[in-house]
């Protein structure tokens, strides 16, 4: 595949020591096929940032509004461990300078992602678990910082056993204060 | 002077595209002068990493635990926001690649961080304001946090409002649950 190519490429080498024929050779295809489907190496990264999102996009539904937080974290963790993750957090500072790629950071996983959370507060809301019309920004902020801090800051392993930790001491203490 | 110069600069260009010569320019001294005092571009930078923790490392004393973690959180906010913020933001990626530049940011700014935070935890359970010989790791983590996670991820602003926001809503209300 491709773009799994171009994500493997991403996490080793960054956007900036990227070339078509890296992709091509990588991927194991002619440069024309790269070429006949991105014009520039920008368009490419463009592309693959925009499909990114699929695993985060999937909705979660697990019956009950504390399972479905559970799940959506542990989820984060495979993400940031998979080479989604490792691409991202070599994009990021390459997304500071070239407005294209963040648009498409923006409107594609980070997007997907504030929409599985809108999906959840839904069902939940449904459910008759979490207090109707609330405000729950920040709460869908803090289920994933603390994995987030770890991965692009501090580089401390982000693993299963921590995320329970962080659901156990930190989220779902704040999930339960939002009941209706 | 000459670290504010590099600050600026790693914030502009990043760490790649860091040159002795322009470092030279923009502290408007001579070659020599830099040359003297760092032999390589690794070395300059990892001794101005090494200095970036000056404004964390100073104590924190206003009398209360949440007076003190209000404290701490707004600092996280300035230093986010000014020179060492946008040139640590930049350098992150290169750490990734470059052991001896991460290992300057751990023993430098991280621990700086981690030592205020130490003091803080000591100073509170001294007063009876939290249970003694806890763990506090968690909290200490979720303090910054959300901030970091708006900072080097998603790109939303990092204000004084939002800092209040996040105090209110999921740390200060976690900062009670760990009294004696």
């Amino acid at each position: 595949m491709i773009r799994e190519a171009i994500l493997r490429l991403l996490g080793e080498v960054g956007y900036g020591a990227l070339t078509m024929d890296a992709v091509a050779a990588e991927a194991g295809v002619g440069k024309a096929t790269i070429y006949r489907r991105w014009r520039t190496k920008q368009d490419l990264v463009v592309d693959t940032i925009a499909v990114m999102n699929q695993s985060l996009a999937t909705p979660v539904d697990t019956g009950s509004l504390e399972g479905d937080v559970q799940a959506m974290v542990h989820r984060m963790v495979d993400v940031i461990n998979g080479p989604v993750g490792t691409a991202i957090r070599s994009l990021l500072p390459t997304m500071q300078h070239q407005p294209a790629l963040f648009e498409a950071f923006r409107t594609g996983p980070l997007a997907a992602w504030r929409d599985s959370y809108a999906r959840m507060w839904a069902q939940a809301e449904a459910r008759g678990e979490l207090t109707s019309g609330g405000e729950h920004a920040l709460l869908a902020e803090t289920t994933t910082a603390l994995l987030v801090q770890r991965w692009l800051l501090t580089g401390e392993p982000v693993t299963h056993e921590y995320a329970d930790d962080v659901l156990e001491a930190v989220v779902l203490p704040m999930v339960r204060t939002q009941r209706p």
